[in-house]
């Protein structure tokens, strides 16, 4: 496991290595804006947790390894909720390069600040979440009147491509406006003659942000239970979404959104990793809903002020795979127990498929894997859906990048 | 103590009334800018208090209250933290009426955000302190971080008045410019035949800026330890500040400060009295950390972004008082016990003075009261420590609105 880590985290810095080779002119400050909170963050992360983990051992905030049942450790407390580490750890140096980074781009002052803010919400909600366990409809409302400012200082484009099928909706076969188009127009609004078959949802599209940050945010938390999986697969998205904005930055395309999302993911991934180094199988700490929850909506936060939400839900793949076939249970059409994940056998030492009280399979992409593959032990089901992860980053990579495409997710629209 | 508490309740609605019917031309959209968050703040907060302070029993966050030993009520499991609930609530209600409040003020928007934050760090920082106990040396690292946002985005001026008896220092008897101002005029500048005295501190004002919201931050939670103290003290210091803001309005001066000032501590003062009906003798809840942290940062974010800190400090006087006399065991000169709240006698039923090991008085202004008004009892002692509050409220204004230091304070400089 070790030299695996150490060989990941020499890969992160490719990407920044890279923008700041490929930025013209070559900038050093810009580089070290990243490079340095993005090593400090590591580091920070890295020596605090068996510091912060006492206090919360203290103050009886452990839980047991499910998946460890009938081991020698089974009874070994873990502290919980470790998740707030990264999430202090990234607040405070993004509060202390926020000087240099509002006089490099002032134009980022206020995406940068709406973020703090939307970031920190979802820290603290999360860390009070693991303390006193909210119900459901909590979750959901908080986040989105947390949404607010940061949609309300949105400036990027609020239009989207019509779909080629529904054209005839907006655009007489002429290239005029329909009576529909004009009834509509003051929330959709269609432009004669479009080339591009342009319309502006406006209203619609801050309800969509406002949603997407929502899902972000649960999606991450609702397909967790193993050790090494939430911080795994939110390296691998942050892995993604920063290759993707260096290739941005190195083709001049969309600079300053891909700028923004480059200095917050720097920092996130740095100090998840050094997490990844104590909840990696078998694990001494637990990232809790506070890991989720700040992971998730960092995420939400780039897409929409980086303007490149549609790409970021390519890579998001398997964590959209997972809400669908989560769903039966989301909205309790079928039982759904407290825990979802699956179930350690003593005898063989693997991890297989969970049942839910009626004796259906619990609807989680990790059951789904393990009944494809076979039972398996903990730290190889990690393994292979990371590479699950690995995969659909791959796919999303040649959907992105496919020429057809590429006109929907134009992040200069 | 309930038709008390009505009285103060309605009278808070008066400077927001005299707002609505000061500002000219009268406007309703402004006023009910404030009214509205402040109804639906005191509502919200009171009718979640008894729902959330369940969870807080469940997640055994609880105390006993020290005040009530020997008393058949002394085993009681109080919840704790409960500040937890005004400071959400002050949260969502901003988040809410932000796009209002940035649509009508755009010139708001970065003080807004910037407080929003800042506010929501303390909260986290109070409420992670309730549960796991930071130690001195996080309590003032991270305020001082997290100011940083608050005061990047500071527009005020960073000018203070020359005390007349330093003038000779920088300027010369002619009025010209002496060595000494040459020489540090990049961190200090003095202009020449300056009518005021005039001297720009630069980041010096910076520096007062993070020390002030340290200050301010932390003087709450140290002048605490008996039923309804906290919340008293919040509102009474809100209440001042309000009917100094509304002055302003009235006569027209630092228009936008004062109403930003207002926007914020209309809700903030709402929470805290519908709090305060179950923080009061005997307290049904304990506010925690999370509250004095809160309102502490508040009271600072008003004076730095509604340019009137040096006016705040004038409503801070017993906070000040506290903290110096502090002093000796705040730096461990003498000894500093975890609590130093004054005895409650059993035999008596009334609050006397509390002492260390070494045989001294717990050097706190509370105990200086009990000193000089001798022993009473809990809720007794409660209202004379919000008397003296409002006594130095009323000292307070008269010397910012007498006429020799007028220009001291002078917001529009």
């Amino acid at each position: 496991m070790r030299p695996l880590l150490l060989l990941l985290h020499l890969l992160t810095l490719l990407p920044l290595v890279a923008y700041a080779v490929t930025s013209s002119p070559p900038s050093l400050l810009k580089a070290s804006l990243i490079l340095l909170p993005s090593t400090f963050a590591y580091l920070l992360t890295y020596f605090s947790i068996p510091f912060i983990s006492n206090f919360l051992l203290k103050a009886n905030m452990y839980g047991l390894d499910i998946g460890k049942r009938g081991t020698p450790t089974e009874h070994d407390k873990v502290p919980e909720a470790l998740g707030i580490v990264p999430g202090t750890v990234w607040i405070l140096l993004l509060c202390l390069s926020l000087p240099l980074l509002i006089s490099t781009h002032p134009s980022l002052t206020l995406p940068l600040l709406s973020s703090l803010f939307t970031v920190l919400f979802m820290l603290f909600l999360g860390f009070t979440d693991d303390v006193l366990e909210w119900p459901w409809r909590v979750k959901l409302l908080l986040p989105a009147i947390s949404s607010i400012p940061l949609i309300s200082v949105y400036e990027g484009s609020t239009s989207i491509l019509c779909p080629n099928q529904l054209t005839w909706i907006f655009w007489t076969p002429a290239g005029g406006l329909t009576n529909f188009s004009t009834a509509v127009s003051n929330f959709i609004t269609a432009y004669p003659n479009s080339p591009t078959n342009l319309i502006d949802i406006k209203y619609f599209y801050y309800l969509y942000m406002s949603l997407l940050s929502i899902f972000t945010t649960n999606s991450i938390n609702i397909y967790a239970g193993i050790n090494g999986l939430e911080v795994g697969q939110s390296c691998v998205i942050a892995g993604s979404i920063l290759t993707h904005n260096v290739w941005s930055l190195g083709k001049g395309v969309n600079v300053e959104g891909s700028w923004f999302s480059v200095a917050l993911l720097g920092p996130f991934l740095a100090s998840s990793l050094a997490l990844c180094c104590y909840n990696w199988y078998p694990a001494k700490v637990f990232v809790g809903d506070t890991y989720c929850y700040f992971s998730g909506v960092i995420f939400a936060v780039v897409g929409i002020h980086g303007h490149f939400s549609k790409t970021l839900l390519l890579f998001l793949m398997p964590q959209v795979l997972n809400f669908l076939i989560s769903i039966p249970q989301l909205f309790k059409i079928v039982p759904c127990p407290r825990h979802r994940l699956p179930r350690y056998v003593k005898e063989t030492g693997l991890m297989t498929v969970s049942r839910r009280e009626d004796g259906g399979m619990n609807l989680t992409l990790i059951n789904v894997v393990l009944k494809v593959c076979g039972d398996m032990k903990e730290e190889h089901l990690t393994m292979v859906l990371l590479m699950v992860q690995v995969g659909f980053s791959g796919l999303g990579f040649a959907i992105r990048y496919g020429g057809g495409s590429s006109l929907f997710f134009n992040e200069e629209l």
